[in-house]
């Protein structure tokens, strides 16, 4: 297994380096929406101490790391009034990751709204700001 | 939100009243093999105190069902030798939800093998004992 590389955009988004739609922050954990939403409402968990994924993750960490995700989701769910939600973890390039620090994907599923494909393109940031705020009212 | 049904088949696997290839078991949790894999290895990992999706469970339960899982996943990975792990936990039917206990899904990925589809078919059930098996004994 490779090691954790700090020098990753998620932990420079916790460190407040990179701008992000803040959803959610504690001492342990940082949430933010998707910039590459596959829906509304599709947002990031992550634990402020590194790891590279679930694999390498302490134990101690990914327990509290599922009860704010758990949280989070059910603040989601409420906000966009969703009709489901898929929790999607990736572990290493060819199971789809991309970014090399745990994150627990949220993301809301709506009747009959297939989920859009991760095209590369942004998202409005205005748009991203007001789902964020949504949820953090929902939380 | 609709409340837990305890007549369900995970629930009943738990029982033991309906058979499955067991993966591993303690007081809290039990995993076993999806009878219809994506790709070889994939597996479910369940409480033991019923739930009805992620969205419903108990903070504590759900940290200690991630760190099993976690585990499992580890063992999976290595059983199967596998390039990637995908962990995915559906909530409600339109998100993809079936069965109404909550489970995590843990799918090995290999590359350049495509994930397979839900047909409704179910596996070889000589394969999946000895691919749970396998799972065992890399724990």
């Amino acid at each position: 297994m490779t090691q954790y590389d700090p020098n990753n955009i998620f932990n420079k988004i916790i460190a407040g380096e990179i701008p992000s739609h803040k959803v959610y922050e504690d001492d342990d954990t940082f949430a933010f929406m998707d910039v590459m939403p596959e829906s509304d409402g599709h947002c990031l968990v992550i634990p402020k101490t590194g790891s590279r994924n679930l694999l390498d993750a302490a134990p101690m960490t990914l327990g509290g790391l599922i009860v704010v995700t758990q949280k989070i989701a059910v603040a989601v769910k409420k906000a966009f009034n969703a009709d489901g939600i898929i929790i999607r973890q990736f572990n290493e390039e060819p199971a789809g990751q991309t970014v090399f620090h745990l994150h627990f994907h949220i993301i809301p599923r709506y009747e009959g709204v297939p989920l859009k494909r991760h095209t590369g393109e942004m998202a409005d940031h205005e748009l991203l700001a007001t789902h964020a705020e949504k949820i953090r009212n929902a939380l």
